[in-house]
């Protein structure tokens, strides 16, 4: 039973690690990697990608390869990830498999060639991320791998291809079919409300009675999971039921503010929407999550007639500076702190803020022709439309800094949801004829 | 709202249709697939591995396929799997993606041509297949369909195509990382426990109280589940407890056999093991079963110190009757009915039997290099030696059938398994010194 | 450590034998109570009703003379009991208190005097019996005990006694608001419908195809629950979704006959109401098992119109044979093996045994003025009101035997139930018009 | 359906009024009970105490009666109570059953005539408060309730009475064989947590991560709670788990102490115990909770040795005060607000107050006997010893200014308990010899 023992301490210390990691001890990691270990590394590398041994033994180094990365600090995981990228493709042996495709013969033959090269074409070091999926806590500390990969990747183009590789594993991993669609209220875990304030990311949770407001019983909060990471939310939304849309985020997070009446709500505003895992960045779950959320919440309250967002437009200011539409006096208007409290100011910069904002929305794109501001292009690729700019939306600092204080609703239609997304992906945006008549120049 | 009431409907029929898929419906499909129908599905199918819809629309499109396939009968999931097969990959394209990698530079451009190549190669099949996984049951949908691709597929090379494709696919969902080992007792649900006795494929399960003996306390039964088919066991094992190798199933079986106290055990006995999906076959759960059993029970009681299976020789017999080593009188004595329970002819046969079983299982080699036994096959790839083999130790028809009444014991050390699992890749078979004994005639 | 240490072993062992008496090992008890042994229970009994001892002590003391209790056969028990009864009232005590009442003086002198009048009135077996409650499985413990009493008791005025005391005691702990309500689906687990098959007493369990049958898709089972016996079943009841009032249980329990589309029912059939737990009886839990049931059915069908039972008529056969108004003839009839499947036969008892049935079910009473027939005074009780009376409905050998094969159905009409209830206990029993024109001879 | 309906909105109403009565609304009630609905609750209590009506309007006139009561404020609570308490018990009745006692003849006939008895000096009121038990929220209401009846009791004997009928009610509802040991961590609702920092009587939760530093992973913390009233704790103790008895409390408290490891810990210090429910207030859990969180830490670190507090004494500045042994300068020194943080005239009081805590904690009695600290006559009656004074060990304002900063380790010898218990309700302290020590002046 010796073996057995240690391989079930050996876990432990995992788990213990592991856990850890997730929380503080990433922190203040111990170590470079020294020559000596940086050869062990290598060999204990090979041996997981060459993959002979038995699970146990399998595992037992997984788990010790994982441990010594933990424990690595910044410059000593760049040379560990370093030595794992050294093992690349071999690329004779695929141009040799590559060049018998054209002749392949019949269909049966192309299919035995073609899984020929695409057994060649996948990297090595797929075999040791894969080696982590059975060790406790071990997709987190993927996820976690990858946070680290897209900070280090920079100028370093083979860590660049192996992020590449783990975002393709962890696409996988982590398709939606996956996932598990959960509601948080006040009575879920503290554990997993004191994570999900430090997730938030658009509105921040300034202390308890903050975040309970927003778990009360006039709203909502969902949140994807994974099975194999079930303490740790994915993305989650927060929804307020109402009787209309709202303008403003004041008092959405006015915790004085009386509670609404949910059986009497018309409206879920979607106020906030925030990726949990750095390590998960690029893979896309907020359509989902929203089409989930609606259906869930149309279930519970059949009466509900409207879904909108009510969004920042975190790109706007920034484009305002570089845009010569705006004119110079706008500018230094927006430059004085506390001018949205000057109602003279304020009355002047008005009109022509909300009519640029309308430009910025709707006209402004990227090369592939998507909209230039990345939550407009979120909410629009859903298949939403732009429904209203709201004025003096969102008073807070960053609010005033990045969106001018503006904030929109886009509103998803259900029965409008496919065609809006398909028009979108043609270059057409859709908005409501409030939009049109400003862009008219009409308001 | 009426878009979502729809869709909502829609799932709901899904979800009713897949589930009876499951249990009854399945046994009395209903038709074929017309031409007109064939043409629809075609284009559907088409719609689907295009995939420019919406979430909701790709959702509500794969519900549909879904239903019509499973309303179909043997011949109109042929055609429907035909049409599938006919969406084969775009050769001229990959070949000149192909052709580009031998040039494609460093590293860098050699990454991006080689991901070209690669998801040229992706077969549009995947994208069908795929569509599933966020389907109520959907899972367990294509789980079932390629246990018909299995049966359809010979003579039948576009099929057997396909069916590659949808194993790899499940092959990485189902792999061991994502499965949670549950322990079965009788304070599960009987509807799983009516399941498990459908799927014991080694002792077949006579009556519940054959199956409540099998679960009483000094036994223990544990399976594999997946998170998304938590109702359906992927494998399950049966393990008794006791204070010596059991050198026969029949005391096992006995439901009026005394219970042993667990907590005075030594020994734990693997007697059954069940794969219990047809559409998993060739993704291997056992060995990690195992693994995490022995693992399991050895925290639960600290004192067990063999770990040992009492299994079947299933090729034996029909091995025997085309070995020259078997003289005529032998196997004319196996072929009257009864023949073990007649003293004087099974003393008869009872030494050169156990010599060529063990012959049998240490000599008679596969192709590649591997014992010729499926049972053999299976512990000693997992690390296991063959222990002993014990004479009349399973007279049910089917025993005496297929292993002349013999069952062998394989013992798995934990200190030796990785050691005996690479000798077996190597080709070197472990024994125990009684089994080399009868190899020389000591016997 | 060493008292803690020797306080757990007993307490688990206690858990063992607790639990086994509850399975299998009550069946073979083993021994009396012998003179010494008879002098310790007596010392023990006394020092756990003068319970000065700490709470670990007094624990500690309860789980041995349980352990006492379990391991003695019928008349070793008997003779615990009778030691147990010994300890009686302080008769002169309590009379010097009861002396007082009368000239209490004020209200809060009174209150004080009765209270202490009330305290010495509590029986001494109390302080014994609740010291159960605190031990695993106590409470279990104690239900059988009552069972035993319950047979015991005849004869035997001191533990008749020591019968109420308990009854008194358990009744308070089994009020109908501490139990919770749960649905029996075939998901539950085997180790509970093994225990429900064994309980059902109105329609026999054949097999587990049998119980399967009723827990299908167009069934419920509900029962009731207390939190401290989690695993045992008080009560439970089963009902059949249907469209219409159900004739004959005949077609309710054949296995083979199609399901109903529960959506579509409209009619809730009670079909059989089971008692679990013999040391509770005299403790009702039916009406108010009935009401929740209808209530929860109702809020998940809020299609269904009507709730009706199919109930046997047990006590019928009974009364006609004593009975002028049967004839000679009918009596004779009945007497022959078959009958029911003779046509001329039953047509020629038919109108006689059905209006013999309603004249027995509405006039024949018992003392109180309450119907005869036990299985109509529940359902009376509840605010039901008879129905229909139903021609061979129940062809098995009880169901002949006891009913001469008929069946009643009882209706709940909701907006009826209390004014039903009250009428009965008011002597008036509540009938369908269709009864009406039975005995008034129009049918 | 009318009825059922019409039962089911009343139920949903009750559940609503009675879950806000129980956060916020009871704060702000409605009204005072004028007189014509005096006379309506008048004739519905006494329908509830004659309970003819059946299950169903039972119920409702509960709920409905529950209803009023909670809109009311408190002159109308008084108001409602003081018509409760109007149905006061049938003295006549009961004079003339008591006087029959003492000829009762026979033990049966005895037993027959206690129960009369027994059954007419049943309080009315009882009947109103047991239709509580069955509706949702219902046990809360009463516990509530009870509170209330606590605090109106004064100067009102009709009002004590209630109280003390309901306090036995509560008590066998509340028996400790029913309640569960939970433990509580940080992965505990946000909601219960919330609810634990309000009901922390020792030393105040200062804010979430105080609370949270009482749930890390060297800390435990376990409450009792009824299965009828599963959200609400009913009392809570925090313990250490360290290597040495704790000498002051600050440590504990201190966010940012090192955590340490409970593997090694050998002393489990219990620092506060606190009672939640206000109506449950001399029904005594505390007890109870500490031996079984002992037998739980025991299991789960067998290595733990010592079990011992860390107690206020919350009576001795009061005590001394009024003590004659307390000379002038003593108390003048303590009047200086900060004396403790002034070295010379700390060590000027430290041995005259520690000697004088130990007169007060061993000779200070209460008239029946029992310790005049109830915080020492709580644990001494639990079984423990006095082990050590501490010297500045609670320096909060509090711990000033009920205890003089100082505070005391009673130590749970679990193979002690029972024989201090009973020694202490002989009257005899058991404690250390360093308390010894300091008696005799020797510290």
């Amino acid at each position: 039973m010796a073996a057995g023992d240690a391989f079930a301490k050996l876990l432990d210390r995992w788990r213990t690690i592991a856990g850890a990691a997730q929380s503080a001890l990433v922190r203040a990691p111990a170590a470079e990697l020294g020559p000596r270990e940086r050869a062990h590394v290598r060999a204990e590398l090979a041996a997981c990608i060459e993959g002979r041994s038995g699970e146990v033994a399998s595992r037992a180094r997984a788990a010790a390869l994982g441990e010594t990365y933990i424990r690595l600090n910044r410059a000593g995981r760049q040379q560990f990830l370093g030595v794992l990228a050294e093992f690349g493709p071999d690329r004779s042996d695929i141009a040799r498999l590559a060049a018998a495709l054209p002749d392949a013969g019949d269909d049966e033959a192309f299919a035995r060639a073609a899984n020929d090269v695409r057994r060649a074409l996948e990297p090595p070091a797929l075999a040791v991320f894969k080696q982590f999926n059975s060790l406790p806590a071990g997709i987190k500390f993927l996820v976690d791998l990858r946070a680290d990969l897209l900070e280090l990747r920079a100028d370093n183009p083979p860590l660049a291809r192996l992020e590449r590789i783990l975002r393709d594993l962890l696409a996988s991993w982590f398709d939606i079919g996956f996932l598990s669609l959960q509601r948080i209220t006040w009575d879920a875990p503290a554990s997993l409300l004191e994570r999900l304030a430090a997730y938030e990311a658009v509105h921040e949770v300034r202390n308890w009675r903050d975040l309970k407001n927003r778990l009360d019983t006039d709203r909502r909060c969902y949140a994807f999971f994974h099975p194999l990471m079930p303490d740790e939310p994915l993305i989650f939304i927060e929804v307020a039921l109402a009787t209309e849309i709202a303008g403003a985020v004041g008092p959405l997070l006015d915790t004085a503010a009386p509670l609404e009446n949910p059986q009497r709500a018309t409206t879920a505003i979607f106020y906030s929407i925030s990726n949990c895992q750095q390590g998960l960045s690029g893979i896309s779950f907020g359509n989902a999550l929203i089409k989930r959320v609606v259906a869930d919440l149309t279930r519970e309250y059949p009466q509900l007639k409207t879904f909108a967002t009510l969004s920042p437009v975190p790109g706007f200011t920034t484009w305002l500076r570089t845009h010569d539409a705006a004119d110079a006096p706008l500018l230094a208007a927006l430059e004085h702190k506390g001018w949205q409290r000057d109602p003279e100011v304020a009355s002047a910069v008005r009109a022509s803020l909300v009519r640029l904002c309308a430009h910025y929305l709707l006209e402004e794109k990227r090369r592939d022709g998507t909209a230039r501001d990345p939550v407009a292009h979120f909410h629009l690729s859903n298949g939403a439309r732009i429904e209203r700019i709201n004025w003096l939306a969102d008073t807070s600092s960053k609010g005033l800094r990045e969106s001018a204080g503006l904030m929109v609703n886009y509103l998803y239609q259900l029965d409008k949801i496919d065609e809006n997304h398909e028009s979108y992906a043609n270059g057409t945006i859709a908005y409501s004829p409030a939009i049109k008549a400003l862009l008219n120049g009409k308001t």
